[in-house]
């Protein structure tokens, strides 16, 4: 690896500083130990130094414990017994972290205004707190609220709105009639507002279905590096609030996504799917269209929903992963389960 | 939801208007009730007010039929005793109600000529008719025919041609000898034209296998968001006309697609197959490479198509999806189906 | 397919020529017949024209060699015999057709230095021998080394360094942190270095756990269109030397990926997942999060890896795709099979 040691350590670079007591109060959590003792920088267990806070959240990395070289550690009152450093005890230890590494995290440089590379049709409103970074491209009729900051190389549509304090990172397409709440957080190379996949067959060929409706995302959601998010039909594709969607997931058009469900990279949704609140989807799982989903439910990875799911719980589909010829010869009899079956039904009638 | 509520239903936006008479000679309908009825956009059943004009494809929806306040309703001559309002009737509603939301739809604007933002490399030849966005970089040796409309930010690359009346909706690229017929639609993220993933094992490391062939794409054919296909390795990736393509799907090198097939999002193709004519290629799929399907063969979502379909038909493969206890125990006993198999063989002998 | 016909072979444009006893002296291969043959080009068998070499590589294209119009052919010693043209004797024919390929290839255009459309920030630090192209970004603390090849489009972040002679063809986003090698070649629409998919459950919303890692990318690696590697949460995500990643993975934070390894389109790796070297992975398959994979893995198509494999070998899941009737029957049964499991065990213990 010669790309390997180039770069100090990104909690190197804010500078900041607290002590444990101050961290304790602004979080409420409990100190243990020295509480004048001062973090400089969070990080792993197994690479903190001395003047970083470590976190132990997962037990199975409990035996890290005794070797990191943290500063301080942050976990639960459980664990704090096999503790000899400073610590913080949380209630949630990665909930706690996650708050803390946000004060060491480098905030975005973005200066108030316009980019001078950028290309703004004349009627397009923009916020004098925004900011519009290199080579954007904002359409004439969009809308741009104070403090959203565009990143580099960001093409807002037709009829589109950004809300408050949202930031696009870079290189975002919003494609038209897509409206963004507040303090969403969309990642490079997404693409919202894509017209929906609606053909119609005519005879002996197809034709295009118009795809006439937008995208609504609520207030806090997040989206993922290369996601899509197409308009709707008619009628709108939803987020609501607090969605998080990890990379490479696939909206389609006028699927509907409760508050706080989350989706891993690679999951997709058919067109006009319901998905409730709450809801947990694994890592490249599917859910057919016109489906619902009840709230809290959660999918395993890569399970595909062929149903409707009216029940909190969890759900999957799928076989284990085998050593190849095992699994050739498991699956060579999976073509004739049903005729198998039948056999064990005629030797079980046969006993009677 | 802060953002609801903020953006007027999309068909308001085009100010057209027709009576049903007009739309029934135009697209070869029949009305029934009042031929004057003036429509001034079109909905869902649900969602349509007394001015739009709704459809009544999907059976399932006919019990919107009473609710709806839509101010006329397209369907199949056999729904018609259920309507109160005006209709249109339709040998197939959705075909027609396509064709008459096209009426409405706000057409992109436009204008001829290359925005002033726009790179241009000397040489490149552009129809006095096409419109060049802005931020688009086009090669020397590219090609854009009469009527093409490039959105911003799009990349033309070495010895690409974009045909007459095709349309980059915004950000894609072309990589290089990517030829695009006419009428084709194309959506933002897309990559047509990277090197196909050609690697040869060398001992201890790979080389890579240099990518020379290009990518074609037949007239009317449609690419979604993020969608990649890539250049063929020696010859050409190709789609022949009206090959419908979703978001985020994968064509590989040297794939063939036939004429009218369509694919719904992340379906994947690998190098070298050959789909055919009128397929449907379900959300998910997968196809390895060097396979060949038949035409009119239809593959279920999530399917992975491991050898080569000769006969026209519905094709899957997967487990479906159950409560995550139930699917753990199922999954389990998979690992030994071949056993349980030979065990129920051993019974039927003993039985004779 | 009007788009037919448009474009010259890509071979045609380099304008080299070799004799076969100049392209044997150079990668060590024998000479079949006239040495001083001369080729202007490479082609596949099937399309290989009098001027071209042609290769063959796989036994079940043996027929196609009486067929060919190629001038030459390299091929394995064993099939010299059916050969009638003059020919190179290969160990392994695919590495040797590899190495001659590029010697055909059209290399980019690329003048050094900063085209004037590009947005360099004060401070950035670019070789004098680095190719920046139209309408890229580099931020005020990055650095490009030499020879480095930038097409259009690029968005290079903060704290990003471009290794010597590496290319990124056009529209490649480096987020924030990310480290490239040295002739490392990436293809449109990657993102590098976004946020990992981090959030922590809080009581009733989620919060999102900073992402303060960065991306570290190996000598000569090559990395998909469309594919996203996230920055570590805390630490890095690492690909070592010559791995080789198709179109459209995902690789989640922190996750390492050993050297030499290859992974078809559509795979995807969840967060902090270990890949050994020399391992490949098929097609759409997928690894959850914290595994580990030995050296010498191989990983077929669309398998799901859910627990750590330590032994060198191949390694599958899924079922066979089947005609849609026989696959619905097959499938019914499945969410049964414990239940037929258990019933063909009373049977055998009856039997006793």
């Amino acid at each position: 690896m010669t790309a390997a040691g180039l770069r100090a350590p990104a909690s190197a670079v804010s500078g900041a500083a607290y002590t444990l007591k101050e961290l304790a109060a602004r979080f409420d959590l409990n100190v243990h130990g020295d509480g004048n003792f001062i973090i400089h920088g969070v990080a792993s267990l197994a690479e903190a130094g001395p003047q970083q806070l470590g976190f132990l959240a997962n037990p199975r990395y409990r035996n890290q414990l005794a070797a990191t070289r943290a500063g301080a550690v942050v976990l639960r009152a459980d664990d704090a017994a096999l503790c000899t450093m400073p610590a913080l005890i949380a209630r949630d230890p990665y909930v706690a972290f996650a708050k803390i590494a946000a004060l060491f995290e480098p905030k975005p440089a973005a200066t108030p205004g316009v980019h001078a590379s950028a290309v703004v049709e004349a009627g397009a409103q923009i916020s004098a707190s925004a900011s519009i970074g290199a080579l954007c491209v904002i359409a004439a009729d969009a809308v741009i609220d104070a403090g959203a900051i565009l990143g580099p190389g960001c093409i807002i549509g037709p009829r589109c709105r950004v809300g408050a304090a949202t930031r696009l990172v870079a290189r975002i397409t919003l494609v038209a009639d897509v409206v963004l709440g507040q303090r969403v957080l969309i990642h490079p190379g997404a693409v919202l507002g894509a017209d929906g996949f609606g053909i119609a067959f005519d005879r002996d060929h197809w034709i295009k279905v118009p795809q006439l409706g937008g995208v609504r995302i609520g207030d806090d959601c997040e989206i993922g590096a290369n996601t899509t998010i197409d308009r709707g039909a008619l009628g709108d594709t939803v987020l609501e609030e607090d969605v998080r969607l990890d990379n490479q997931i696939q909206i389609a058009h006028n699927v509907v996504i409760g508050a706080h469900t989350a989706m891993a990279g690679c999951a997709a949704v058919a067109g006009s799917a319901r998905i409730g609140r709450y809801c947990l989807i694994g890592g490249g799982a599917g859910i057919l269209g016109h489906l619902e989903l009840a709230d809290r439910i959660t999918v395993t990875a890569r399970t595909l929903v062929t149903h409707s799911l009216t029940t909190a719980g969890e759900y999957s589909s799928g076989t284990p992963v085998q050593e190849n010829r095992a699994w050739r010869r498991n699956a060579a009899r999976y073509k004739h389960l049903d005729d198998l079956a039948r056999r064990l039904q005629v030797l079980e009638k046969e006993k009677k």
